[in-house]
């Protein structure tokens, strides 16, 4: 199923894709409690998504797709973890940043160099935690904080937890796969290039308003069946700028949530991004977003989140 | 107003210490919705604080402190920042990582020796994201994860939000705390240093079950006069190892709710640590802590938070 938050006119609803692709099935208005929301369903496991299934198939209230403002998925994530895991990105991203040092020191821009990749990144995931209330959707308009110059996108697949745990086996984890969705991390890069030097990760470069971007839907886990075969793709105003997939991954998604979860309890509807695909943002190009720009981000199997960036007034 | 969460045999309950520091008098029992909890009450404003001190002076329902457990005054905070902003802490703790590394290695301790503040610590507050799931308050038992050996404290000094808000003056950022709280951010050392070589700040070093607590509850913001007034004192079994102020914080939680809400929107119940005091964490002495020890922190004006950590098995 492809599963869907939508501004419904009456508040968020929760709504499922119908066969036609077209169709938006409101799975709210059956009056289920565990079809409220996203977050109910999530946490209404199994039992949850086999009346999401029943609901899908009677379609009793539909709405057609083009006429309705899609949310984040899940509006109100309980968490954000990002992870960074293809090895050209961390190899060339730390490249585009020493780029931009220079640029902004006066020096101008050395060209691109070859990048490595650091041992650590081989031996563990490496990720942070991002705001959780800084989350936008499909279609929404992203303003450019106003402290930043140098803007770009990041394509990524999330996942996003079903049910909780602890401690949990990688042989495991993917039981504990709600669902597969796309995370445009729009990034402040001279933000980020300054406040890294502090060594605690990447805060105002990467928390501002509607600058985690979901959607458009959560595909559930039964309808992707190798996610390190999906192909990513990019374009900025329709020009192709990402062609990507995720295999090679330093660590899949199994290994960050046993990575994860170790000591540490994971919770339904957490969202881990799964970290910028290879060649997956501007940095690595030294190519940043302009005023105006749309960004369209294609993960097959998942769907298209689009999004325009505007400088903030 | 002292407000804490106590755990009442009905679930968790909102309670505000009389003034004889003994007593709890439980706001949850008014049966007022916006005294239901913690959050609900800092949600409510000014006129849940109203709410709350006339059921304190009523005292319908009182219990004695020493019959209940306190939870984590918030239990589930919406989101924890924590900063760093310490001189001395922000010089010595690299020092105390840079002799830990040593000692990994195999090269022995180096002895200590001058460290620095580097200029991007100056010129603006460096924070980052931690788990908001991960939290207990004053008595809980921290189970040290298995996955570490260098177990430390941080003592810190925490503000929660009251008034959300985005693009807020410094010279307003005092009328959006609610109130002042301990913070113990437990640290694994040995994984905090090898996961900080990957850039995006600590992880697993600090997202460990229980490894963030808060306590023993909050102060609301009318009886600190001046917090950087305030003694910060921790005991490891009874013996005092850090006495310091935070007057000598290089950015005030002033400067640091207008540098966080820049662009980026700022809700009820949020946590922003005021970062590790001077002299706040065994790292800069180069000494850690041991299984069963108990460490005990106090604040002037606030109270003491008490917890003791064990090995996990």
């Amino acid at each position: 199923m492809k599963l869907a938050t939508f501004e419904g006119g009456r508040g968020a609803r929760l709504g499922a894709l119908a066969a036609d692709g077209e169709t938006l099935v409101c799975l709210t208005s059956t009056g289920q409690p565990m079809l409220a929301s996203m977050q109910a369903l999530i946490e209404a496991g199994a039992e949850g998504l086999a009346a999401a299934r029943a609901a899908l198939e009677e379609a009793a209230e539909t709405v057609p797709l083009a006429d309705v403002r899609l949310l984040a998925p899940l509006p109100l994530p309980p968490q954000i973890r990002d992870a960074s895991t293809a090895p050209r990105h961390i190899a060339n991203a730390p490249v585009g940043m020493r780029r931009l040092a220079a640029v902004l020191t006066g020096d101008g821009d050395p060209g691109p160099f070859e990048g490595t990749v650091p041992d650590i990144y081989k031996a563990q995931p490496i990720f942070y935690i991002t705001n959780r209330f800084s989350v936008a959707g499909h279609g929404d308009t992203i303003t450019w904080p106003r402290y930043s110059d140098y803007m770009d996108y990041e394509l990524e697949v999330a996942v996003v937890i079903g049910k909780g745990g602890r401690d949990i086996a990688a042989a495991d984890a993917m039981e504990h796969v709600f669902g597969f969705t796309i995370f445009n991390d729009f990034s402040a890069r001279d933000t980020q290039l300054r406040e890294m030097q502090g060594m605690l990760g990447p805060a105002k470069g990467k928390s501002f308003d509607a600058g985690n971007v979901f959607g458009p839907w959560i595909v559930t886990r039964d309808e992707i069946a190798d996610y390190r075969d999906l192909r990513c793709v990019a374009k900025i105003n329709g020009k192709l700028v990402t062609d990507s997939r995720l295999g090679a991954m330093l660590h899949g998604f199994e290994d960050m949530i046993a990575f994860i979860s170790n000591a540490e309890t994971l919770h339904a509807g957490e969202i881990i991004g799964g970290g910028t695909v290879d060649d997956g943002c501007g940095l690595e190009r030294f190519e940043f977003l302009s005023d105006g720009d749309e960004v369209e981000l294609t993960v097959d199997g998942i769907g298209t989140l689009r999004n325009r960036v505007v400088r903030g007034a």
